[in-house]
């Protein structure tokens, strides 16, 4: 019987309304000495994509663990809520694509199951707020050693919903790729992978033009943000091992104006 | 002699300051064991009403504990500070108005205490940060047993502040209430119970005109988000068991331009 | 062998995107038995100044700790990491004076030390994340009780980077300071000591001028905001010994236009 310590926990509740910590109490109700760490908050509402990203990029640094995530624009409709084992650890949320990239980081889907029995959920389940009445409950009763299968039918992974992967263009010279994330401090990261940039003949030390839909910008192939002077730009492998654009001191995101999902070209500098 | 192994916290001290940190510190060096579950430190900054609101919504899913919360515009001045049992825990704040909600959600007031015996308090407290100097300590006495008798003079439950009720109106067809609050979802909560609806006749299904101070909008009556078509609005009983608004994919606060205290009507579509 | 049961933990890393639990995930992976407390993730990017405030002001309250804090402008470039001992506890992070005024407010720096030895940091360092691969492990090895003294050669004191100190001017009647911080409820804290405003005659009861570059205002010098009527601004000793200037019920900062880093003059009222 497999019990886990701890309980990761991402959502896009915010932290301005106490749902996070009505979760965390249901948690703590049936599973006491169960530890709660906390991802975010603060995934944009109902943005699944950016939680998807977030949680595949944090995983693999945390401890073993039920990964509960929801960020459920489907909630009361007919997405199913599931559970999927890894070699790893296991996930807890709706079958909407939030969970399958931090799976892969975890090592893969080994078995999956729908949240089909009820008498794992809370006595009387909402139609708006499963993260409480379902994922919760489950996370929580998945710690004290409940077995996955217990929690419904067998999903074929193959069924499970998965999002569309980004775009990523690898040429000599040249890289294309969508933008996957921009963080606190405005570095861009593109869903280009680090091995990519040496793929492309871009070595540490290229001069490049990044361009994007708003314009071309110089910038220079580093390793960390003093390879570059203050403010001018540095094309480097991140480390969440993908190609990110930086400004040394400054904000990428505000010097080019980009956004999730928009496309950025790094070429070789003519 | 009562124990208690976690503390809520819920403060309109916001996170960039580090005074949520020196409170848990404070509660830390008194009680090492306990517990702290953060309710949310994001309270509008002084706005008592929508603390109690917050707290009283999120106490029923949390273990057992001491309830700690400050939003706190009269520190120094003559308010009270007190601490209120509950048939399923103790809670400790200013008297403003912030706790009863929350002790009603609990089972009610069955005894408070105003907190006058300052040997429970620290050394030297300030005048302007109770949180730390007197709340954060009488909350980690109380999680080690001291007897909420000990802390002070006892008050008559019936003299403590208490908040205006929040208005609603039931007629056949109509419902009329103010915004409880806004989430970070943009979903609407109004001071109307869910058996409200019924009570106005306003079964699932039924289509309905939502008033608001700015416009007419059309709604549904039903039961969760995609139960309208996207971008439409919904009026169905919440997960805290309010009736609330809601559009499936967007935000019904951006859509109804309402906000907390705005008085809103549902009435029948003629 | 000194142990530790807690670190302290503050960043400017958000809350948005997973990294500090990425830090906090490496942390319980080492030392699953020690307790984070989060001081703050939302220190404004790369704001080491703000930072080392928020952190001096906070610590003296904290349980005897580890204090992990990350304010990292220089990460990757020949700054050092650093681990700093004083007698009621250990402060790990970057040697560009972020530690210093916390390590002053524990008693001052009995000993510094590089993070020289890798062995201790995680096994492939990124160039921008020392937070996750250096900071934290050592952070987590510290408090099982690993001596500083393994961590790299000891630092001279007097050699680790220093913060300019603010300004702080004082004549009769007069106290001229630059402002510290500005917290979430807009109180406005000086450099100035509480003991100042007696040094420079301004008793309890004052009326005083605030002068700003942008205006003068009236104040009275009190103790608690009641003690001047709603909307009016009061000079007073904060909770943290700081002269600060408040609005009862208000922000201060809003009426003043006061930021970080503003002088701002209290002269005694002609």
């Amino acid at each position: 019987m497999a019990t886990y310590d701890w309980i990761s926990f991402t959502t896009d509740y915010g932290t301005r309304d106490g749902f996070d910590a009505v979760c965390r109490g249901v948690i703590a109700s049936i599973s006491p000495r169960t530890r709660v760490l906390d991802v975010t908050h603060q995934i944009p509402p109902q943005d699944v994509r950016r939680g998807a990203m977030v949680l595949a990029q944090t995983v693999p640094w945390l401890p073993r663990a039920v990964h509960l995530a929801v960020v459920d624009p489907g909630v009361g409709s007919d997405r199913r809520g599931i559970t999927v084992e890894t070699p790893r650890g296991l996930l807890v949320g709706p079958d909407n694509g939030l969970l399958l990239p931090a799976a892969e980081a975890l090592g893969g889907v080994t078995a999956a199951y729908e949240l089909g029995d009820r008498r794992h959920h809370l006595a009387e389940a909402s139609a708006t707020f499963h993260g409480r009445d379902v994922f919760a409950p489950v996370a929580a009763r998945l710690c004290r050693g409940l077995d996955p299968a217990a929690l419904g039918p067998p999903v074929d992974p193959a069924d499970l919903v998965r999002l569309d992967e980004p775009t990523v263009t690898v040429t000599p010279g040249r890289l294309a790729a969508e933008v996957l994330t921009v963080d606190a401090f405005g570095n861009v990261q593109l869903a280009a992978a680090a091995a990519d940039l040496a793929a492309a003949g871009l070595a540490p030390g290229t001069a490049v033009t990044v361009r994007t839909g708003a314009g071309d910008h110089p910038a220079v192939v580093g390793r960390t943000f003093a390879d570059v002077a203050p403010g001018e730009l540095l094309v480097h492998p991140d480390s969440a091992g993908r190609v990110a654009l930086a400004v040394n001191g400054g904000s990428a995101a505000a010097a080019l104006g980009t956004r999730d999902r928009d496309t950025v070209r790094v070429e070789d500098a003519p």
